[in-house]
């Protein structure tokens, strides 16, 4: 759309700015699908599937610091969304960018559009269109996957008895964030060797979705969502959702101890003792699943060939009726008290 | 996602936001469907259809002035995306709004879901989900629809001889915009009367997509594309991509009086003797289509069963090698010129 509020530059150059750096993220559609370059995008559905459609927005200042790099911010932009296609069990195939930009940086695209390059061709995903307007940096990416039929993993659907469990290691974006806005005391920056800094800035800025593991969550789990949040603040969600689902008051009992940290987190607890980027940090972009206690040895033998380390942190419980915490925090099974439970909603 | 770059406050709030003003707008999806509070919607595919997806952003300041009402932006923010999928013959189903708002003002957004409310239910789509984060207002709306397999209609497929068309009246909006924007001479004002003036600002804010017409326009129409970037530049489109699909030079031949006007535009150019907001004023969300001869009447007499008017306005032919518009222009059949063939693309 376009009227006279709309500045022309853009539309002027839009055109040969999407075939310039758009249009090759488009290639390997099929012969009757449609991708840039008419009114939308059409696209072939596989028998017997669902359609799974997810959007997150980043905006400059909210979700990245103005001097962020944009390859960073593309990578981060369609990660968020495949990570929470994963957390469904869905398969991503294809994603939509509405890209609103103060002004036309030749440069900036490029290296914007090498971002969305390298996460597309890592998770074989195809650039279906978007839009490009005017206006204050901000970027939303529509993504959309499949699903066998009514296999989709929900929040709200966690049973008593189920394990609590997590992908990889938890954190780490938390602490890198803390490196990146310079906001940690020198005496704990200098128990993180470079190459941990390193390690914890990029788990910050390219996070890597578990798309590897979606089949796994959809065969496997019972409940899962991604930690995008905090860990707590997420798995609170699936407290919550599926206690009303049951009609169970349910809860979970975690053991911090067990929470699995790259040596870079365990470096920072210990110098530390400050556990909160693990239990509040967000941005992890790792699962939190629950899975029935019979399944989890199959399914953890199957991640650990595709690379994942799943880690048993907790488990399900149902809760006394008195109890106002619906997850009950152990460390080295001592209750563990924390001022932050609940995670962001808290910090207000 | 969240970081500490995320202002909380919307975090905080979100959920019940979400659920006070949006979750209805999610009712009456299949038992297997899932909608807004998961990480992502999960939506049923008919059986022999393609998926149609389509996304356009609005940015206050560019595509609305800051005084706009939330009714008026949320409506034309849906607006715009079904008049894409009109525009491919693709019947709409369901969409997803990233939100981004500078403050949580409650009126203001239980103004803005009434003008989602009002749109979903009279094109019955579904709202599935979506994003709410803090930054300057910007609203990405992605719409999701079905088309018959191979059936989709797109704007390369024009022929030599096909009929170019329009829907209803072309101009309204931008003459609409004029009269918000203070902009037109008080002679050229006085032509157009109180009730003529509100119908013009209601095309410019509360746009009808053609909807309704898009099982017309896959079942009979060669080619077609939507009318947002304004009559001309729109056809343009329709040319120059049928023309590299065919490779035969194509040309449109219109005549710019048969094109169809609402009396108050009527009253507009006789005043003014300005064709510029019917050639390039944009916003129309009219769909502009190519159909062969033999089909049109039927198709016509169909419309107008579903009370749209459809209006014959040119031909589709061959080019002179020489020729450089791929658009001729005639009025009441002389060559008719302007200094603005190619619409906004030319302005700067």
């Amino acid at each position: 759309m376009v009227n006279e509020y709309k500045v022309r530059w853009i539309l002027a150059n839009e055109f040969q700015l999407i075939d310039d750096c758009f249009k090759p993220l488009s290639a390997g559609l099929s012969q009757d699908e449609i991708g840039i370059g008419d009114d939308g995008a059409v696209l072939d559905v596989p028998v017997g599937k669902q359609l799974v459609v997810v959007t997150d927005t980043l905006v400059k200042g909210v979700h990245f610091p103005g001097d962020a790099k944009a390859y960073d911010i593309a990578w981060k932009a369609v990660a968020v969304n495949l990570s929470d296609l994963a957390a469904m069990g869905a398969i991503p195939a294809f994603f939509s960018l509405a890209l609103t930009l103060p002004d036309n940086d030749s440069d900036w695209l490029k290296e914007f559009s090498a971002g969305l390059k390298a996460i597309a061709e890592q998770y074989d995903i195809k650039l279906i269109g978007g839009d490009t307007t005017k206006g204050p940096l901000t970027i939303t990416v529509t993504a959309q996957g499949w699903v066998d039929k009514q296999q989709a993993v929900l929040r709200s659907t966690a049973q008593p008895g189920d394990l609590v469990c997590v992908s990889n290691t938890i954190g780490d974006a938390a602490v890198g964030l803390k490196i990146a806005l310079n906001t940690m005391s020198a005496e704990v920056l200098q128990a993180l060797s470079a190459e941990q800094q390193s390690l914890l800035l990029k788990a910050l800025h390219c996070p890597q979705p578990q798309v590897f593991i979606a089949d796994l969550i959809k065969d496997y789990a019972s409940s899962a969502i991604d930690i995008s949040d905090g860990l707590l603040a997420d798995l609170n969600h699936i407290i919550e959702q599926s206690s009303v689902k049951s009609a169970m008051p349910l809860q979970a009992v975690i053991e911090v101890a067990d929470i699995p940290l790259s040596d870079a987190l365990k470096n920072y607890v210990k110098a530390s003792d400050d556990w909160s980027p693990v239990l509040y940090g967000g941005d992890d972009y790792q699962l939190c699943f629950t899975a029935q206690k019979d399944d989890f040895a199959e399914m953890d033998s199957v991640a650990e060939l595709l690379g994942v380390k799943l880690t048993v942190i907790g488990e399900v419980g149902l809760a006394a009726e008195s109890q106002q915490s619906k997850i009950q925090l152990k460390l080295n099974a001592k209750p563990f008290q924390v001022d932050k439970v609940g995670g962001y909603l808290h910090f207000s």
